[in-house]
């Protein structure tokens, strides 16, 4: 399924990317005037292959869950337990991921690819548990290369399925107590910078805390043999190493995020990535399929160091910056109605043709 | 009817506002991590006078539309006529506005107050034009004291029969071809900057034509006797100055816009501000009335430099910051979602306590 979903997935189209700045520029409006909006209806037009590209509409969120071995360094102030509390409160939709995604009339399932804790049946709870919870990825490999695998599978599965049910746009999101500990590891290792300039303070660590969990990431990056000559590689890994760093310091709610990001690009439908986790997980996906990429938006830039590198390495603009750092997909979710709006102007704004509006004189 | 309004206008509630804080930190998410999303709510609560505030729905735009005497001066490369021509756009649906405001279910009403054309009877059309177009700020008064206070008023008549028929937002909007030049006049006259400083290129100048645009300004700030030793009062206008200043150096648009914010703000319905229009009219209402501030929420930061300057001055954070330049209301459309999101958290989400969610071990 991950061999056949890479096999599939085609890099943006550039002539539809021609089309749609074309399109944009005889629109009633001054040229440029719609700054980095245009950008995202051009860079859909490009994953879609047509311009203008589809409406982004229904979109899909999908939170990936799952507990991490490097809980127990110490990494954050959180329990673990919290990671399936917020399982129920998500399908009680008592979380702000629920309020936003009600926000937006997108429809919400929850993943269950790793929690340490057995979950009730549920129809909105996709049960796809690796193991409960990975290894501490500050000792050896977090997961097995084939743990890894299923995990990418069962997110390109999510993502196959809440499109042939109708989704034409999803939403990234991802629960997992500790997991801006793995995500800082993976973000050192895809963009080869110190774990210092992407640890961050997660949802609210103290400076004790944050120095931790750096030493953890460098320890983390070095038993697993990332570091080259105590540093990452600066030149990025090979193609083929990509799958052995998501195993040895990724979480499942990354891999499973990465294998999201593939189906989704696979389908040619928009991915919008939510934080750091989602960054990290996209830094995977590019590793495995750079034309991934194309298919993604930056829902919104975190507060978290790392994010930014991650979007940096990406190449990709973050289109709300208002300092969060919750997670759950909800940098995601308030960034579909930006997308929305970019995508509807190319459908129903009047030329100055069509509308007998003069333009300026040059 | 400007007396009443300003009469009728009230601050921020503190009590609210430390309801509004005690309850943000009581629900399921880290404290703080939904960042300037927090205080958003925070402030609507403030404004509203209750905790939480009501749902910032259903929303209503008002495209304030005239004409600008200044236009003869050669500060902008688009011809008069555009401005009457994206008024037909606007009823027709088909400008970028519309999109937006169809994006979010927002009614859209184009408002004539000084447009340098005659209009046809249209249901989405308010007539009120005060005349056809305004006088050039750069030889003597745009306005007469009296022209100003029936566009204020016109603007407030408009707040007040769209909260009468249902609204529960109010967004500003605007169009007139010349209108950034009289907004940076006001920029400088109500900050104090130097009209270098706060004089951009608007939608689309040469470097010839910036240097001419910032000799009008400061040529209109000289003319009307608003410059103090060669430079704007650096420690603001005194209130009596404020409605003789927009007259002086405003737009039509301009002064119903400041009307529009204080009709809202005393019906206490929060208005969100589109760009550097509409934050050269709030400079102006929040001189007649401080506490107009409390009940705008900053829609977007737009590229013009004035904006900023404006937005720093009235001490307000923008939601969108996407390079937009394009005004109708357009950043302010777009940063609705966000401001629902914002106070629906405050509606919806689970505190800790009712989800059975650990709080961090501090």
């Amino acid at each position: 399924m991950l061999a056949e979903t890479l096999a599939a997935l085609r890099p943006a189209d550039p002539r539809a990317i021609a089309d749609a700045r074309a399109h944009q520029d005889r629109l009633t409006k001054p040229r440029g005037s719609l700054g980095a909006l245009e950008e995202v209806a051009v860079r859909l037009a490009g994953a879609a292959g047509v311009s203008p590209p589809p409406m982004p509409e229904p979109a899909a969120l999908a939170i990936f869950a799952a507990d991490h071995g490097v809980h127990a360094r110490g990494v954050t102030p959180w329990p673990q337990e919290v990671t399936v509390q917020m399982v129920h409160n998500f399908l009680a939709e008592g979380a702000v991921a629920n309020a936003f995604a009600a926000q937006i009339g997108a429809s919400v399932t929850v993943v269950d690819v790793g929690v340490a804790a057995d979950l009730p049946d549920d129809a909105r709870l996709v049960k796809r548990k690796i193991a409960y919870g990975t290894a501490d990825l500050s000792r050896g490999p977090a997961m097995t290369g084939e743990e890894a695998v299923r995990a990418l599978e069962a997110g390109i599965g999510v993502a196959r399925d809440l499109v042939a049910s109708g989704a034409r746009c999803l939403i990234t999101g991802d629960m997992g107590i500790a997991n801006t500990t793995a995500s800082a590891a993976l973000i050192a290792a895809f963009t080869g910078r110190d774990p210092a300039a992407v640890t961050g303070l997660g949802t609210g660590v103290t400076e004790e805390t944050h120095a931790r969990k750096i030493a953890v990431v460098r320890e983390a990056l070095q038993v697993n043999g990332i570091l080259m000559e105590g540093r990452p590689d600066p030149h990025g890994l090979k193609l083929q190493e990509a799958s052995r760093v998501l195993a040895a310091v990724g979480g499942f709610e990354h891999a499973a995020i990465a294998g999201f990001i593939l189906g989704g690009a696979a389908a040619r439908v928009p991915v919008i990535l939510d934080g750091v986790i989602a960054g990290a997980a996209a830094l995977a996906a590019a590793a495995l399929s750079p034309a991934a990429v194309d298919h993604c938006v930056a829902g919104h830039r975190s507060a978290e160091p790392g994010h930014s590198a991650a979007l940096e390495h990406l190449g990709l603009r973050p289109l709300v910056d208002l300092e969060l750092r919750l997670g759950e997909g909800t940098g995601g979710l308030l960034a579909h109605p930006l997308v929305c709006a970019a995508v509807r102007v190319m459908h129903e704004v009047a030329t100055f043709d069509s509308a007998g509006v003069t333009e300026k004189h040059m």
